[in-house]
């Protein structure tokens, strides 16, 4: 049994506006929440409406788990976990820089796909979609809790950032003809508009994934698998897992 | 203004068994209709809620379009279209084959990379989910007007087509280092299963996508996309578009 109130309040971290007022946030299913459990992430509170998933769970009934759920199809286990401070970015490595994705699917696989190609860390344009967003980190497989993910103005931090930053975009050079360096940044546009004209004017060099077909463009998310896979590749001073 | 028999009519093509039985299926929003319409598909009904959008459209109240729509966020056109009648597979070139990918989303971000990438064809198996479901048709942003799906026994084809067979695994030979040739067939297994027993014993070899961080698996569709630009860097008689 959980208080009506609880409810309420978990509820409202649908929202963004309510994880901000409340410096909380919502992950749902057991694989994420156990994964987050298994990172620097602070626990607030652990729900199971079947006995045995989660042994510092709270027992609910399957009903109240779908009250509090943001997901069309709730799991079996729901945790609330405590924002993280914001970490401040280190110049050091790869970063992936988003400028204005709007998908949270899309945002949540660039996650996975940082923590897999192991980048330094995820920096967002302000009106990039929140990364506490229940779909957000739904796809990002417990990702979110060893990636940071900074928000901060996109163009004033490459500038100080002392980085090259290397734009995705169809009329840049083809990838695979160039040059990376061992540090620096990639930057993805959003899903409609590509990167933004300021932003552009912080970049060292555009670059661009050949096509062989009739597509017009890709998903945001698959060009920036190809990229960090084509980043990697191109740098053989970094230590394969 | 549209029968309420038309819209019940439009309405049962959300359905998979309603498609087939119709051999009909829906497309929504005014970019996908239009690519269709530019394809050799075939429409049967264009229904738009603006005017001066589609000119060959029958005009619809937006009600009645929300009626029709299987989207949440109802756009202005909507087109039904006939199912194509499944293409004989060419085994020339590369094949894309998908052993029972379930998440529409992901189908359709793999039929969109396989038209960016050339891909001969797609080749799924029969679990794999429908390719004209709406979700599907959305994520595929035009390229099922270009690209021939066709469903069949994965075990079976894979033997007779005469061409290598790569698949996708985490135990594979690291990608970059695999010699691929011009004609061959990928192969990307399930989101929960990955690639299924008898399917890996009609496999060349296993592919891997090497990790650098601590994600525990890549989503399927980009993976697929990894691979396929990959195979396309790796056998450069392969024109570039």
């Amino acid at each position: 049994m959980v208080a009506k109130n609880e409810i309420k309040r978990i509820r409202s971290l649908h929202q963004k506006k309510y994880r901000s007022r409340l410096g909380l946030f919502l992950a749902e299913g057991t694989k994420l929440v156990t994964e987050l459990l298994n990172s620097p992430l602070e626990a607030c509170g652990l729900y199971a409406s079947e006995e045995g998933i989660l042994e510092e769970a709270v027992m609910v009934t399957e009903a109240e788990l779908r009250k509090m759920s943001a997901l069309s199809q709730p799991s079996k286990v729901l945790g609330v976990f405590r924002i993280p401070l914001q970490a401040s970015p280190v110049w050091q490595g790869w970063t992936l820089a988003l400028d204005g994705v709007r998908d949270p699917g899309n945002l949540g696989t660039l996650i996975r796909l940082a923590d897999w190609f192991g980048v330094r860390q995820v920096l967002c344009s302000p009106d990039t979609v929140d990364c506490f967003n229940p779909k957000v980190l739904q796809a990002t497989m417990g990702s979110i809790g060893r990636v940071p993910v900074i928000y901060a103005p996109l163009e004033e931090t490459l500038r100080h950032s002392g980085l090259p930053a290397y734009g995705a975009s169809m009329e840049g050079e083809s990838v695979g003809g160039v040059t990376l360096p061992q540090d620096g940044i990639l930057v993805l546009g959003s899903e409609s508009h590509g990167l933004s004209d300021t932003v552009r004017e912080e970049l060292a060099q555009t670059v661009a994934i050949p096509s062989y077909g009739q597509a017009e463009s890709l998903n945001v998310a698959t060009a920036g698998a190809i990229l960090l896979y084509e980043l990697r590749r191109g740098t053989p001073g970094l230590t394969q897992k």
